[in-house]
């Protein structure tokens, strides 16, 4: 017989809650065919891209196509005591989907028009299951871009949610910083609207931020307001191998102190490369690597490149290699956001937990590096990417599901990880989320009184414990 | 007699909460001469630079020269249920500061070291009284430097609680970006912690940004982490004088359009430039102009400013002048942060009531070009000034405080003005906060069912409403 599973391990405390026969023929008689208890799509709604995914489904799915949609569904939820789980595409790594106390999986991926557009003002307004690619599609003839990108194409309610970032965040930010305003249908079916389309604002709490990066904890987000930004004038995305890990991270590190407006630089260590070689037919050369982009003028980026390929020199870097056409770099970032899937495929039948630590930059080198060495030494495979000017890097470690000593090597592996990042200042969680895996690192980070504050304010504003439960922290 | 002053009509449930006998003893016992109850001291803490100022002072003020010191009189008050109000310097435009219900002033202007420098990461961490120039000075060996600059030299404690901004904000941002981490003593007078040294996160509710703009009514700010940035290594600062208003605004939404990245872009009208000329000695052109500075490399800069300077002239922009020199630029930004004080010597005896809307930057012509006219049209002495690249822009209106009916003119040009900004889709404050004076305007602005929300998480969270009470909102 097996270990029990992780999933089962981490949250002891699972407990279905029903739903009421009732309330599942209320749905089906308002929502038709738009309420399903099928157990194919109850299945596809209660799993995500998260190593264990052993909890039963959610007990209904309802593909809601507007606020009133998800505001009825909460709202009847909440006389029955239902926990409710927004689902966008299903994108996210820390198990934020799974049912783990039952209920109703509202999928929004239907609310996915792009709402209106403001070119002048550089905003716009979207639906929470339009996708990064299908906003960027959407807005291409305005000049202007959503820089944020997860590797997944993510929804932007997801995005939200997780308060996810990507390549660009070291020049653009991440949600955090771009998100302007949101709606947001409560706990008790009430819509509240966040922000405004101002740029900046003093008025009241913060509640836009308090949202963002609440994983559906504190309610359903069904519109999102987006900073958008020119494209820039010049773009160039240039590849550097280094002879190390190392000096990779020390040319990082001198960048970001000199304040070079770098847009993008990633890190991929010698073990991506070659899984991505492999997947993507590329001929990278395998070591590690910097992937980089610069956005300006034309000048401004020339002197950009410049500073950074006489630091990449100093620190051995080889081989700078210019994407000169549009194709080269798409080719190239798709590589990258394609690293995750091409080290899930270098080994069949693996699944990859992934981390998520990020760190103050001066710390990056030791940190990575410690991390490195341990990672070789446990002999499981894995990969190494990471977001390196902002100080966040994922281990991928590739492991068989069905052996239980793999799996407590990597979550040893993390659990080291996470402790190094937090003696450094760091976080246990990037761009990720906590979701049901990393409950005990957010305690450990954040302090007892800082997750009861957080505590508080989900009972204020969520009583009866229907969003999204038993995520971030149990009650 | 005179008409009831404006803060006693606005804050209408003002109900003086007493501070016991036995509670200023045990105060008095504890901290010795540092706490007062003299009234030159409690009436020092008991106003700020908002023009009504007509409620009677705290009780008490302790002088806290540490988180201990805070934490103390915060559980000490808690048991009494007295008001807290925390005092940094007293800057505050709204009536932060105000012993609305009485209480005690918890002055923190002692707690003014900067506790440490991380220059490799570009953070520093800082005591709740540091002020922005001293912590200018304290780093400027490192090559780094603090942007957020509100035109007072305000405490950082104070500024976060605001969410202040200032001429800055287009490039940098506001303290809700800028702000990595707090310390806070809560209603219970427990330390809490929130945020790491990482650039980003994903780990648990954002509380960081809940507590920067809570105006002191969630906790009391005792220690605060942020961000630094690199001294630029080229800096050019130019005034370009305008044949309108209309012009200078004009050339700012096209350059922020371009997504030019200036780092400074400031309109200063015909009226304040004159008052500006007389309280600082200076000769500039009086009619509208906009203070620009551009940040970067020396190409960048010159490229920036060679953009800029073609967009001005076609809107008809003269007399774009250099300020090459350190000095000169400082001399122009003092001029620019003395405005306000400027304004107000210019007619003596009077008080400024200052306006803060801010709108999505398409709609900054409309909303400016109309309110100016209204003020024109009033014939009450008025300065504009604005950090129009975000736009966000003030009114001063210079009233005779014991003149009911300026008064109220006033208060209805501010009311036109907020309603056009929100119409907008703009916010009634860019940078100042709501304090006492914009209850309703939030009211308006954010609708019922999010200041519901905000009033839902401040009773979780301050059951006996001791912190800051009476602003924001009435509970």
């Amino acid at each position: 017989m097996n270990a029990p599973t992780t999933a089962q391990h981490l949250i002891p405390h699972v407990q279905q809650r029903p739903v009421p026969d009732a309330l599942v023929a209320k749905l089906k008689a308002h929502f038709g065919e738009r309420c399903s208890t099928a157990m194919a799509v109850r299945e596809q709604h209660g799993r995500d891209e998260s190593a264990f995914t052993t909890v039963p489904p959610p007990a209904v799915v309802v593909f809601a196509e507007s606020t009133a949609d998800v505001a009825q569904v909460v709202a009847w939820a909440q006389e029955d005591r239902v926990p409710v789980i927004p689902f966008g595409v299903g994108s996210s790594l820390e198990g934020h989907l799974l049912a783990v106390q039952g209920g109703i999986s509202i999928d929004v991926g239907r609310m996915n028009r792009v709402l209106s557009v403001n070119a002048d003002d550089l905003t716009v307004t979207v639906q929470p299951g339009v996708t990064r690619k299908q906003l960027n599609e959407e807005i291409k003839s305005t000049g202007l871009f959503f820089p944020i990108d997860p590797g997944a194409d993510a929804s932007i309610g997801g995005m939200s949610a997780t308060r996810a970032s990507g390549t660009n965040a070291v020049r653009y930010g991440t949600m955090r910083e771009n998100v302007l305003g949101l709606e947001v249908v409560t706990a008790s079916g009430e819509v509240v609207r966040t922000g405004t389309r101002a740029k900046k604002s003093s008025a009241g709490y913060d509640l836009t931020r308090l949202m963002v990066g609440s994983e559906g904890t504190l309610g359903v987000i069904t519109e999102v307001t987006l900073k958008l930004y020119p494209l820039p004038e010049a773009v160039s995305a240039a590849t550097c191998s280094f002879p190390s890990i190392e000096a990779a991270v020390r040319t990082t590190i001198q960048l970001i102190q000199m304040g070079v407006p770098i847009a993008r630089v990633e890190l991929i260590d010698q073990h991506s490369v070659r899984m991505v070689n492999a997947y993507a037919k590329l001929g990278l050369r395998e070591e590690p690597m910097l992937l980089m982009e610069f956005h300006g003028t034309p000048a401004s980026v020339k002197e950009q490149a410049e500073t950074v390929q006489a630091i990449a020199d100093e620190f051995g870097g080889q081989a700078f290699e210019w994407a000169m056409t549009p194709e080269e770099r798409t080719r190239l970032w798709a590589a990258r956001h394609n690293a995750y899937f091409a080290a899930v495929q270098s080994r069949p039948g693996c699944r990859a937990i992934s981390t998520d630590t990020c760190v103050p930059i001066s710390r990056l080198a030791d940190c990575l590096l410690i991390s490195v060495a341990e990672a070789e030494a446990s002999g499981i495979p894995y990969f190494l990417v990471g977001h390196v000017g902002d100080g966040n890097f994922h281990f991928g470690y590739l492991i068989d599901p069905n052996d239980p000593q793999e799996r407590a090597t990597a979550e040893a592996l993390n659990q080291q990880l996470v402790a190094r990042a937090l003696s450094m200042e760091g976080t246990c969680s990037g761009e990720h989320g906590i979701g049901l895996h990393k409950m005990d690192f957010l305690l450990a980070e954040a302090g007892a009184p800082a997750v009861a504050m957080m505590r508080t304010i989900k009972r204020a504003l969520d009583p009866h414990n229907i969003m999204n439960p038993g995520k971030i922290f149990l009650l």
